[in-house]
């Protein structure tokens, strides 16, 4: 299995109440302003999209607050993140990561360095800035999946300067930015000031979104912007995405009860794992997902348990850096997180 | 104006009763079942689509009626085109056509042959022939946009047995063949012996859902199906579209209104505008658009014409080999034909 949650392998899904904390999704479920407006889209069905996604890129702009950069658009941030390691020749992949990272540089041809994560799941900005001397770019997400940790801006500065003044690129994977909750925490409105920054985002998770596939990548580099549009296929976003944009990033409510769910939930799931007998380690986090180490049990070990009482757990083995020594789990709602601690705990 | 029907731009559409003659879409709408049934890709949008999408593909095979070859899933044909292409590194295109297969080619640094219609905008099936020796392969619309010309298989068969033989790979674009109305002129059954063929689908044109982004490649060749796969995003279909196809190949009955209606009024507009004073020659058609050879006005004077009328037309100087004496004009219900005849027969 490459990726998480693949839940319809092997037919794992029928006739169980699963519950699947392998995949990173807001349990709130989408927006109400998407299917209750789902009609305007069943109009728009019918024609062709704007092919310059005028109004769509609007609402973008106005969510993210800053104007004169590019925003490019994406069938699910899976094509922005292939599309801008393509327009390189090296890049540093700050690793453990999303696995897509190293598929697509391994696809173009792009010679990759590996930073690793400390082995308390930190980034070593030493060690990205010495790798940056050889490289034309870097890959980093923020916060970083599967540890959920965030960039430290007063330690990121000098890699930020340094790729300004030498034409390098940061490409920052922010999937999961909103989840952290300070806007400060963000690289989005850096794009105005500087140049270097790729910035990657997506409706998919925090939004519940994975099924309408966009995500979407600002920079102010319109010479990267314009090399990644020209590979693009014309009409890459569906209208059902543009009604997702439209309204989710304007549904305030949604935003704000998201935000207090999750600032509540994953206090209170980090403190109830800490006390879970088969890990080692619980990594404080900053995203809807905590990475775990275990003790004295494996991935494949735990993986089988859990499915028993029908729960889907991540294993963490395929991500570069970790052994079977290691799982993710999503944060969810309090009932279902209880479900799963109980689990946990159950196993001695 | 790189597209036809580009709608948006000068936000000509505002306000106005705009007939659009410059988009090939079926005017009878979206099977009824899509937005119907649209509730379940509501509760599907909180989660992954199966990323190996095992109930899509199984739907296409009962529609195509062909099992045991290689169905590759594209974000609308246009994925299909560009990862087709991307694969070789010569091709033949028969041109005037799609504009897209030039623009993919280019971009793939693929070096491209010319193989231009007769002046009656018929294949030149030993021009093909002879210029095959030279390259991988060739990429032609069946029916061809913008003529709405069929390939005659029996002129075909030497073409086919010679790629087939020789390893070159033939590229068919149906994206308009649900059109034709006979299935014998389709290719896709082909696929079960040809393992020469690339046939590309879509649910665009004939189930009238743009907006929706669908196209399929259907393939014995497993070689050339693996290295598209290789170069495409997981989860690249959204879960709209795997509903579309759902409830859209199995509607027997909106495939048989389609049916009736465009065999109807092809007859009708076909018959109608070669009454139009203002054009020279208009060419015979298996689609549902048909092209006009100009008489005494160019492109520009008549589509000013008609967009005061509030009808926008086709230009067709940018498809290769034709020039500002040629438009293009879709097939759609009565009353508008009907509406369109009346301004065209205006002009004088």
């Amino acid at each position: 299995m490459l990726h998480g949650g693949d839940i319809y392998t092997d037919g794992i899904l029928k006739g169980k109440n699963l519950l699947d904390y392998s995949s990173n999704i807001n349990p709130l479920g989408t927006p109400k302003g998407f299917s209750e407006n789902i009609g305007e889209a069943l109009k728009n069905v019918v024609r062709y999209p704007d092919i310059k996604y005028r109004e769509l890129i609007d609402n973008i702009k106005n969510y993210i607050g800053v104007k004169n950069v590019e925003y490019i658009l994406g069938n699910g941030a899976a094509e922005i993140i292939d599309l801008s390691i393509s327009c390189f020749q090296s890049i540093i992949i700050v690793v453990p990561s999303f696995v897509e990272y190293e598929i697509n540089a391994k696809k173009w041809n792009c010679k990759i360095e590996y930073s690793y994560l400390s082995r308390n799941m930190e980034f070593d900005y030493n060690d990205i800035m010495n790798k940056l001397k050889n490289v034309e770019a870097v890959i980093i997400g923020n916060p970083n999946n599967p540890n959920g940790g965030t960039i430290d801006k007063d330690k990121f500065q000098e890699i930020l300067d340094f790729c300004e003044e030498n034409e390098k690129t940061i490409i920052i994977d922010e999937a999961f930015i909103e989840f952290v909750g300070e806007k400060e925490h963000g690289f989005a409105k850096y794009t105005n000031k500087y140049k270097c920054l790729f910035i990657i985002r997506a409706i998919t998770k925090f939004f519940a979104m994975p099924g309408v596939r966009f995500g979407y990548g600002i920079t102010k580099n319109s010479k990267l912007a314009t090399s990644i549009k020209e590979k693009q296929n014309p009409w890459n976003i569906n209208c059902f995405a543009e009604l997702a944009v439209k309204y989710s990033f304007s549904d305030e409510r949604y935003i704000k009860k998201s935000l207090l769910w999750i600032e509540e939930e994953r206090r209170f799931l980090f403190h109830e794992l800490c006390e879970v007998n088969c890990f080692e380690m619980v990594f404080p986090t900053n995203a809807n997902f905590i990475l775990c180490k275990l003790k004295d049990i494996d991935e494949d070990e735990l993986y089988a348990f859990c499915l028993k009482k029908e729960i889907i757990i991540r294993k963490a083995s395929n991500f570069r850096g970790l052994n079977k020594g290691f799982i993710r789990l999503a944060i969810k709602d309090r009932e279902s997180n209880e479900r799963l601690i109980k689990v946990l705990k159950s196993y001695s």
